[in-house]
């Protein structure tokens, strides 16, 4: 008969593991570099409460990063990628920049202290997405079949933490992120022999 | 009166650092997780050696680091940037993909274990380099102006590095990287309005 000390028991230790992971989410946002002690302090809970929900910060980072994945994929899943693959792909990058601003530095503190795969495997679905879409605007000859489409999900994926490593950085402005993504993708995307698509247009016409 | 047990000391500590910066080099461009001991082993000293002349891993890996980046400063100094910026840009990947190769794995150990600011010194002069070229072929017309420079030269940065990574990770061919970082950039250059580039008709105009 354990059932009525254990569900306060577990119910506070939900709510703590909550309190952590938004502090976290926060608190990484703002300061990549933060402490454990930094995001305890926001949590408003000890370090021993910390420590016995997230072993360390590696961990804590990565189930950080888990929950904004998480978040990220119901946003991104509900871009319409259908119509002119290269008008879809602009509206892919710029649902993705609104989910990178929202995480901020989050990103950086990720490429911090994660290992290389585990930042992989979190970026396993929005690469099926973005490669889905390649794959039909290399079909349709509105992008580049010259070069494996792997490597163009790579470069995708890549000028994406550029552009959020550059804001962060302060070589660029936040609100000029998905602009400077879309214009650099769309000329990347570009078969050679074709012309480059203008940002504006595409946009005024989708 | 020390001069003449001095100077064989110093000449063996020589040795012995130029043999643990060999010794490393190799071994970390085969495996950027070698560990100090992998090292030591390899260069044939002790690890007390080892440490007495570097600190601790992340020292020596920045050390091996700033050796490769004089060595790659060397070959690169040496490519003609004259004529078609296009063409130009092209020549200066395929050496710059020549000392990735040279230098295999070692980027990848560089960005595992060195901080970023560092990393970002160490490409200074590289950074320099492809930024007077492509402001030379901006104001030719024939690299886009609608993004700043900094980002552009970030691009080439980004997409060099993401081939490295790609060839250490086997998704490309090693000899298919420069031929990838050169038509994805000549792309991504391409001012909005204009043609891409074909990449095999401009090494035959070069």
């Amino acid at each position: 008969m354990t059932t009525r000390t254990d569900r306060p028991q577990r119910a506070d230790a939900r709510r703590n593991v909550e309190a952590i992971l938004d502090a976290a989410t926060a608190t990484l946002a703002r300061d990549p570099d933060a402490s454990v002690n930094d995001i305890a302090k926001a949590a408003g809970v000890g370090r021993v409460t910390l420590y016995g929900h997230f072993e360390n910060r590696g961990v804590l980072v990565a189930a950080v990063v888990a929950r904004a994945m998480q978040d990220s994929e119901v946003s991104l899943r509900g871009v319409d990628l259908s119509g002119d693959p290269a008008a879809a792909l602009v509206r892919l990058i710029e649902a993705t920049w609104q989910v990178t601003l929202r995480y901020g530095a989050l990103v950086v503190a990720a490429e911090k202290s994660l290992p290389a795969a585990d930042l992989a495997a979190a970026h396993d679905e929005p690469r099926e997405r973005v490669e889905r879409l390649l794959g039909r605007g290399r079909d349709a000859g509105r992008f580049r079949a010259d070069l494996p489409v792997s490597w163009l999900v790579t470069t995708m994926h890549t000028v994406t933490h550029a552009a959020a490593t550059s804001v962060y950085a302060g070589e660029l402005a936040a609100d000029q992120g998905a602009r400077a993504i879309a214009a650099t993708m769309l000329g990347l995307l570009t078969p050679p022999g074709e012309v480059v698509p203008d940002l504006d247009a595409l946009r005024a016409a989708g």
